[in-house]
């Protein structure tokens, strides 16, 4: 087992191998989580050390936007920045294909059209998110909230273990867009690509954490204290 | 061509047919529409002559759901009822398979999550909506705000001619969900059932207007003065 200390290194050099795709005049989309922030400090660093100028940056969240903004950096809406060239984000499970499942954060929706509008999409997660097949995490759906009951009992009946998703105060969480989360124990998630086509096709549903064909390239912290890059 | 009184007959007619499947212990869905106001006329005679009495009423929109306060109804929330037996509602268009564009009025994610939890669905329309292959009106996608320019250009470039709609004072219309909609000026749409899979899988869509297999039952006022039912 590392040391925090040296997990924190890992994560730092992972960080550091994504910040080395950068050119200037990009424009580069940047998700949450505990390795996009130490991409932020590579970006700044690339920033100040290497005079990386980039055309913009949009975020998935508004703790990257602060974070950012606190770097000095101007923050985009997604909507202002026709494609985006490069995402780097972080991922709750990736399987062999570099597929995988986001959303543990409630942040999904926003995570998957961010992505989707990118050229270019990098995960960065270390060897505990890495599987064969997605399995060993709960599959977040964000729902409408006035259908969530009745999507609450199809998942029932599909024998997918659905479970509202609740806040620190035990509240159901709401999303950025004011639905609800249900997350289903399903595990491990046989063709998701079919999965993913009947949550799509399913009235209700805004948007699932299933990202099927969206990361090209998955950095890898392993245990043993090396980084491997794949790529699709 | 019919006098305005005339065509108000006819529509009060078709309600009535519409109304005329009820029983007592139903839960009823509701549509919004010049038609459906007759239609809740109807109902109202009908609780205050045969005695009907609903289990539950859910609307689709706001205006029905005044309407129906304003007869003595009470309205339940989608959320409340298990499954709904009966949804009643209009149409824009209808083809040769009961499929139709709905949405002209923008309420289409709540008419489509009230449509798909109910057994089975009505829609009463005048003959001018009736259509061998879907066409001649604009399909209405529900989009997310923050992806809304993203999808124009994606519509644009797959020749779908999108427009933003507007409100009466020029401004983008906000949908009940907070979302925009973009009207598709595609006509004849061509192979729907392909068209809804392509929006359903399209990152960013929130829901379109195109209702594939929700209806059973069509009601139909024709010019000449005759009332024309249609089934599955």
């Amino acid at each position: 087992m590392l040391s925090e200390a040296e997990q924190n290194k890992l994560k730092q050099e992972a960080a550091n191998q994504a910040a080395k795709q950068l050119v200037s005049g990009m424009t580069l989309g940047v998700g949450t989580g505990s390795t996009v922030k130490y991409f932020i400090d590579a970006l700044t660093r690339r920033r100040d050390e290497d005079g990386l100028s980039l055309a913009a940056i949009v975020t998935t969240s508004n703790r990257s936007k602060e974070a950012l903004q606190a770097k000095g950096f101007k923050v985009s809406g997604l909507s202002d920045v026709e494609l985006l060239d490069l995402t780097v984000d972080g991922a709750d499970r990736v399987d062999r294909h570099l597929d995988g499942i986001k959303g543990g954060g409630g942040a999904l929706t926003m995570e998957k059209n961010v992505a989707t509008y990118s050229r270019h999409c990098t995960w960065i997660v270390d060897e505990s998110k890495v599987v064969d097949h997605l399995s060993g995490f709960p599959l977040p759906v964000e729902v409408l909230r006035n259908t969530c009951e009745h999507l609450y009992r199809k998942f029932a009946d599909e024998n997918l273990e659905p479970e509202f998703r609740k806040d620190a105060d035990g509240r159901r969480f709401m999303t950025h867009y004011g639905n609800y989360i249900i997350d289903l124990h399903v595990d491990p998630i046989p063709v998701p690509a079919g999965l993913a086509l009947w949550l799509d096709t399913t009235v209700g549903v805004v948007e699932h954490g299933l990202f099927l064909n969206v990361a090209d390239k998955v950095i890898i912290a392993h245990e043993d204290g090396h980084i491997e890059t794949r790529t699709r």
